[in-house]
């Protein structure tokens, strides 16, 4: 099971920087209605018992067929998707089969390169979109579309209602359901993240079965005894009486970074509206060491740091004993996973000694069992985060202006005022150029 | 030639979020000692003028010799070469030869992933630590050199001192130099990006043309007349009078997503230090419009905004008139490339309009020359910065504490105390594991 350790920060451990008891218990109340909230029922936390069969059949179908599996969706639709490739099978390109490419923008230089490197006809295309008119997934659909008949077209959108729904109808395509009520970011354990899993040869189950655990260990209302009402608990006083606003996510494992941004979008794009919000930070031990590190020990106090450390790395290499005579020798016949493992402890404890908090999740090996925990336990704390902040956490309501002018640029009737306000703005831009 | 736009951050345009004239007039003075820190010369700014022929002979050797390439290095000695990787051959180990493969981390199963898809013995290792003692590094370059004669070693590093520098002399190693006095962020133009760049067929002569480029555009003290300065001297002042302290870094292309990265680093661990800093935060467009942008819009406003434009994307796909009849019928006939710019300027102007300032850097392409001015014009401005804040934009103190710990874990003589101390952490810690 996935574990948290909240013990840096507490006052107890860390001193002044941290939360008292008596700070932790004042939230009670608050916490409750939270949790009423949560009880109502959130459209996710039904993904852990839907039927898998359909997802099931399509990925053995493009496994059999298909050389290339591209995926078109954006912000939740694609990282979620991503996070599993780059956990389940990192650098999979260069090993398997079906290649697997995820065009979560509409870069063209992206999608050319994307497009040498397959065949189309031998490919598969899952479009994902719930509403059918996210114009960037759309766009890319329609370019492959019309560039050739992909061998193999999956939409996975609303069940009912849209255009992409529409289109299934009238072009025969194959289909996967989002449930109406489910947001983007929300959507990794539909058959949005599900059937990239099945594809590169991940049993959709077993993730289900993991996010069931963190379910029921979640269940809950006590913060002491529910791991993600605490860590989100945490968050929140700390951003209420210390300033803290900046949640830093670093697990130190390559096949987890991906996740990190998952949950960067998730934490994002829920929390932060009506003036509230915590900044999600995306980093990567060990590396950012080099990188972030000397800013949070001595920068603007203004960060908490979530580590999230990995047991068993999967595999192990040992550090052989040569250059003895230098100043890294000491470090000949331990092993990489034990310096990684080392390293993050160091850099929690130095956070720690230099009064920055910060908590570590904690996560036996990277599997498709954890990785369910992992994503029903991020879900689950950030919708019970966006209720202590009074938010609603499955709106974005700020997107839509930029769509607007989008429209307007781009010629959509109905829009011509927008794009004459873009105009304005250009001149006004025009002569603050350097 | 990289062009900068900065209207979206002055009252004249966006009102009251913005900065008045007289604000920045206000900065004058200060700017102009900073000026004086910078003319009496930084060791980055000597890059353009180096010798670039012992870089392209072994870059010629390995491109003949090898069929893979493992560059090792943290921090900025790679994300420095990723980024040219990123840019210049986006998805370059599916198509070409030499494989390249960073290996910035110590996770294990990146390393065993990496080595079931390259023959040691056929492999260039380009080892790159300036001080020879950067554990990580060291570490993964002694299980190198112990599991198989590698083809050919390459170590970077300090010319003349240090364990590696040392090695160098006694195993006979190939080498190249990273001049004394040059941090490892302000390293991309010195061989530790530049052989990098040889290896996959950029010129490094054309990244220091378009750095001399960017030297001579900014050589004028005058902030009006220099745009690296303006763009420090604006984020500084937005820090200080309106106490937006997150520096995003966005870029419109894919290519330029790790460009971002090593922006963020060469910007937090320069700044980052005494108390202050500004918080860099890496972000893409368009993806990211559907992860962060809602946060920008309604969040916490201690944000600007730093939009990379790029004019030619080097390809376009154009967008079919299909599916007339849907909501995204509207796309037929307009390009990808063309909706990535459009929503870009959407974007700018959206937070414009909410009162949340930003700039827009414009590149006229993505290429050897405009990311040589990219990089120069990044560090001029970091290490300008630095001086307005009255810091040290080259050293980072506090990562030498947890290494410390490591050293403990890791049973380096002389730090049995650190040991003793995680110990005790440990043992604080345990209770408060839920």
């Amino acid at each position: 099971m996935i574990s948290l350790n909240i013990g840096n920060m507490v006052s107890e451990v860390i001193g002044r920087a941290g939360l008292t008891e008596k700070e932790i218990e004042g939230l009670k109340e608050k916490a409750l209605l939270a949790h009423g909230e949560v009880a109502k029922g959130l459209a996710f936390m039904d993904l852990t018992e839907q039927d898998t069969s359909g997802v099931k059949k399509i990925a053995e179908e493009i496994r059999a067929k298909a050389e290339g599996f591209i995926l078109l969706g954006i912000g939740g639709s694609a990282l979620g998707p991503k996070s599993i490739l780059e956990a389940m099978s990192p650098m999979h390109n260069l090993k398997n089969s079906p290649k697997v490419f995820v065009y979560d923008n509409v870069d063209p230089s992206t999608l050319k390169n994307i497009l040498s490197l397959v065949d189309l006809r031998k490919t598969a295309v899952n479009v994902i979109t719930k509403s059918g008119s996210t114009g960037e997934t759309m766009a890319s659909f329609m370019a492959l579309y019309e560039g050739g008949p992909a061998a193999l077209i999956v939409a996975t959108t609303d069940p009912e209602k849209g255009a992409l729904r529409k289109l299934v109808g009238e072009k025969g395509f194959r289909s996967l359901p989002i449930p109406s009520p489910l947001g983007g970011r929300y959507s990794v354990l539909s058959p949005v993240g599900l059937l990239l899993a099945g594809v590169i040869g991940v049993d959709p189950d077993e993730l289900l079965r993991g996010a069931r655990a963190m379910k029921e260990r979640c269940s809950n209302p006590e913060l002491w005894e529910n791991p993600a009402y605490l860590f989100g608990a945490l968050l929140y006083l700390m951003d209420k009486l210390k300033g803290r606003r900046i949640t830093v996510m670093m697990p130190y494992s390559d096949r987890l970074k991906v996740l990190g941004e998952w949950f960067c979008q998730l934490w994002a794009e829920s929390l932060g509206k009506s003036g509230v919000g915590l900044t999600p930070y995306p980093s990567l031990g060990t590396t950012d060491q080099h990188s972030q590190v000397q800013l949070w020990m001595e920068g603007p106090e203004d960060k908490v740091v979530v580590f999230v450390r990995v047991l068993d790395h999967g595999a192990d290499i040992k550090i052989p004993e040569v250059f003895k005579e230098t100043e890294t020798g000491y470090l000949g016949g331990h092993s990489l996973g034990e310096l990684m493992n080392a390293e993050e402890e160091s850099t929690e404890l130095c956070l720690a000694k230099a009064g920055r908090p910060n908590m570590t999740l904690e996560a036996p090996a990277v599997n498709a069992f954890y990785m369910g925990q992992l994503f029903y336990f991020f879900e689950l704390a950030t919708a019970f985060t966006g209720f202590l902040y009074g938010i609603n956490p499955f709106d974005q309501p700020a997107v839509e202006e930029g769509k607007r002018f989008t429209y307007g640029m781009m010629g959509r009737p109905g829009f011509e005022a927008k794009r004459l306000e873009v105009q304005e703005a250009r001149l006004k831009k025009a002569c603050w150029r350097v």
